[in-house]
């Protein structure tokens, strides 16, 4: 959500050089990404954003990144196409970080999606899956149900302080899912994190998905059940059948879900609620006050989770029966 | 240096709909200004920086910042021209905050800044001090010797905290400067803080100056010393005179100092390096770790001042003799 590393002049110089994109013209950092820092970079020829890759980014990933993004753009999905240097290479040193150089996007993020919005997303969200089935570079999701685990045990002692019984409802959580999580189900490479702060739209149409930082290989449905969690619940806790049903249609209308997967959208959507829930909590527990950062609520995912909890089949969520 | 006020996107679409500036494109945050909430707007027409005013700056004074800007712009001194709306105003209340909408200026804040630039900087310096002898409104300069007194009040008590012997210099430096402290020089509109940040290149060519939110009326001479202070200083903490030289010689051939202004600069560089001092020490000292922005060190301006303090003759600024 800040700066944290600041470029000084003369070495950004030098390195518009290794490009052919012309001379620099302005450079300003954004509050964009909470785990890099970002500048929208404008030179006589374009704008860029320049990303330097801060601790929290495993540079062992950036290979997977960078290709993944290379990927999609030939594949013609709108998301940040990475720039290669005079010598091919996307991958760069600045100020002493990992960095990369990317096209700018248009299209601004929409805070309270309505009904169209989920149903582009859907769209966007099943090319995404198709564009990638032949991308062969692999990473591991971190955050599944091993993950899940292991983030809690950091957590357990003191899950309580934030709610009470928040502890029993984690841990009944993770026994119930350890036993129910379904395999066998079609995987591939999902984005694992499109919320709307990450979907730029241009008016009504969606103009690019970005912020690809934790894309890995999981279960493809997993992204749809991320997202209905993301996009499809109104901000007093209900959940919007009618976003939900716009998400899923215009989803299955690029990429059918299987009979299977849709079977699975309930306890996928559980996952995908506790992932968050997990996540916001830890974030939370260990939120450093001199950080850039708010952290955001984990309460929010509770009451997701409840829903889920609850819910009796995948009509609920809009599926077709 | 930081977002701290965010605009949803239907508020910000109606936002635009004030102006003729076609429709909403894309709008960043961006980490430029320490005082206020800045975003980089572009429409389907042009780019411009969004301003939230936040609690730093009193708005009563923005109308005498947004006609200074205006009157500016009128004269051709590259500067955030404001926007004004189909109303004509440009003054205007978003996501709760006075809110302004500029010009976007090209160029790069110079890190390390080279005799030429400060010379651009003495010209454009030059011109600005020109350009504000028939701009009527007024605004005192709340940090001058009575605001120094005061700012030092409450920090007084724990200067030693931060470098032994610290009260002592500033005590002895406030008393000085109360008696030397001249009067009948040449007064008029300054910008106050024209540090290299607040200067936009674009190559070698000064493009743009910004952030007038410290201007006030005062005395004309103190604003090139404060420009002293901030440009020709290397990081080692040795002043130098090829820097002064050019900045000054440039400042001259536009707006000629008087032989009573250039007699006046060892004190009047003093009493800027006291100014940045002072406030740099009341910053570090109520700095809010959880705050955005890291703070400054005074103890450079510790420095800077005991350079003053040795000075001989405006000669050792490089002045003509």
């Amino acid at each position: 959500m800040a700066v944290y590393t600041e470029v000084p002049d003369d070495e950004l110089a030098r390195f518009i050089e290794r490009y052919t994109i012309g001379t620099l013209v302005s450079c300003k950092g954004i509050a964009e990404g909470v785990e890099n820092t970002n500048y929208i970079l404008e030179t006589s020829e374009n704008r860029f954003i320049l990303t330097l890759y801060e601790k929290r980014v495993d540079a062992r990933d950036l290979p997977f990144f960078l290709g993944l993004l290379d990927h999609l753009t030939k594949r013609g999905i709108a998301c940040p196409s990475p720039i290669h240097d005079r010598g091919g290479a996307a991958l760069q040193t600045l100020a002493g970080r990992p960095a990369a150089l990317f096209e700018f996007l248009k299209g601004i993020s929409v805070r309270r999606p309505q009904p169209a919005h989920c149903g582009a997303l859907g769209e966007a969200l099943a090319r995404l899956h198709l564009a990638t089935s032949d991308f062969a570079p692999r990473r591991a999701n971190a955050l599944s149900l091993e993950g899940w685990r292991a983030l809690y045990a950091t957590c357990e002692a003191r899950a309580d302080t934030i709610q009470p019984g928040l502890s029993d409802l984690i841990t009944g959580e993770l026994t119930l899912l350890g036993m129910r999580w379904p395999s066998g189900l079609p995987e591939g490479v999902i984005h694992a994190d499109l919320f709307p702060d990450n979907v730029l739209f241009l008016g009504p149409e969606l103009s690019g998905l970005i912020d690809f930082y934790f894309a890995c290989n999981d279960i493809i449905a997993y992204d749809v059940a991320v997202c209905l969690n993301a996009w499809c619940f109104e901000a007093d806790g209900a959940f919007n059948v009618t976003k939900g049903r716009a998400l899923l249609t215009r989803y299955q209308a690029v990429r059918p879900l299987s009979g299977t997967e849709i079977a699975a959208l309930p306890v996928l959507a559980r996952g995908a609620a506790l992932r968050f829930l997990l996540t916001r909590l830890y974030d939370l527990l260990n939120h450093d006050p001199a950080a850039f950062v708010k952290p955001k609520d984990p309460l929010e995912y509770v009451s997701k989770l409840r829903f889920h909890q609850r819910v009796q089949s995948p009509a609920d969520y809009g599926a077709a029966p």
